[in-house]
């Protein structure tokens, strides 16, 4: 059996085991909405970056380079935040580098994993797909706020969990799991009104990001399932689980 | 309006101001349950530490002395962390230490605020009614386990919050509190089934301790508000809060 375990915060992740498991990193409002446009757009890799010197200088060696903070996008960069901005005449075939409020913090916190994706609901069904090809335990890590908890990760959470449990190969492991299910349940029965009262939708209403918002209430909407490879996130459509399996062959 | 906030795991803790805030530390299963048992049945004070040594120091200096480890009573103590243990012939008028694996840690971790209360089911309804009385925000802190977050505290935290919001001069100020009551709606229909189901319960009910679980999850059935004065939990029916107001006009 497969367990499934969800972090709430980054700050919690040392409670969790990361080291064999299947990591799903989530920042639904915005950073993993807008990494898995980027990547449907067409975008070769995309570099996630804690600080925004870092980007600064990605971008003085000649990366195009997103930056946000406290919504808004940082004053050097060429994309803020915003999936809408990740268009394929900007993106296709180029590489990214991204920093981002909380999403790309909780990726740098939980790379030391077997295998670390990007989650969000627009790509909800591949990523559960993705994580039943693997036949591992899995960690939902929810970027929060500023290590808080917030709602809209900690339903994709709930959602992303349902959508295993229906595999009976999969089990919820712990009272995280229960608490983000139970939660799920509940506010599916009016979804995109639950997740437009949250703490970080009304602060990106207050920052005129209303589309985005509805943008990323949508499920499901690519197959699209980025992961990191080295510093890099990527996203190849040829079947990386063989590959693996044929380096850890090789190794053996 | 005052505001309330909830912090899931101690290790949390940073993220919450708490300076100016009445503090509600729970930790259900068991040890907020059997300090508001033990105030019930007439202690004096308890002295909550975080590490065994300390509690094997008082008891040398001649303390009564509650410690549990992994569920079970620690050779060296009186009292283990049962509620059933603090009878009024063994607690009335006298002083105790106790140390627990999470609920003394939380009250330490917490205990840089305002007034720091000690909240569980068995008091639901006087610790709300404290908290109005107080009129201030109210941070409630789960104790969790081992700085994973749990469904029974999240659920007293949700039962909580219900209360207060009952009085219009409180509301929900973050998601948190939204993820908690919601929670507490939806495990309400079957709540002690859903209490039951939780990690810690199933670990109770393998030490034995299906007792202490069935009494846990009683509401309301004292008026006993601990609270923390220096190093030491106390109740006094006195009106705390005059006493209080007073000795900030002194200082004025």
């Amino acid at each position: 059996m497969s367990k499934i375990e969800i972090c709430f915060s980054p700050a919690l992740i040392n409670q969790y085991v990361k080291k064999d498991s299947v990591v799903v990193v989530t920042d639904v409002f915005r950073a993993s909405t807008t990494i898995c446009t980027a990547f449907a757009n067409g975008a070769k890799s995309i570099i996630p970056v804690e600080s925004q010197q870092e980007a600064i200088d990605y971008k003085a060696k000649g990366y195009l380079t997103g930056a946000e903070r406290k919504v808004a996008r940082c004053d050097f960069a060429d994309f803020g935040n915003s999936p809408f901005e990740y268009t394929p005449d900007k993106v296709s075939g180029k590489e990214i580098v991204l920093t981002t409020s909380n999403g790309t913090r909780a990726i740098k916190a939980a790379s030391d994993c077997f295998l670390l994706l990007i989650g969000a609901f627009v790509n909800l069904r591949a990523v559960a797909e993705r994580c039943q090809k693997e036949s591992r335990d899995v960690l939902i890590v929810c970027a929060g706020w500023k290590d808080r908890i917030c709602v809209e990760d900690s339903l994709f959470a709930g959602a992303l969990t349902s959508c295993l449990l229906e595999d009976d190969r999969f089990q919820a492991a712990s009272d995280g799991t229960r608490i983000a299910v139970s939660l799920w349940h509940h506010a599916n029965k009016d979804f995109n009104k639950y997740m437009m009262k949250s703490e970080h939708a009304q602060r990106l209403l207050a920052g005129g990001f209303e589309d985005d918002l509805n943008y990323c209430l949508k499920q499901s909407i690519f197959d699209v399932v980025p992961e990191l490879n080295g510093n890099k996130l990527i996203y190849d459509k040829s079947d990386r689980i063989e590959k693996r399996e044929l380096e850890e062959a090789l190794v053996d």
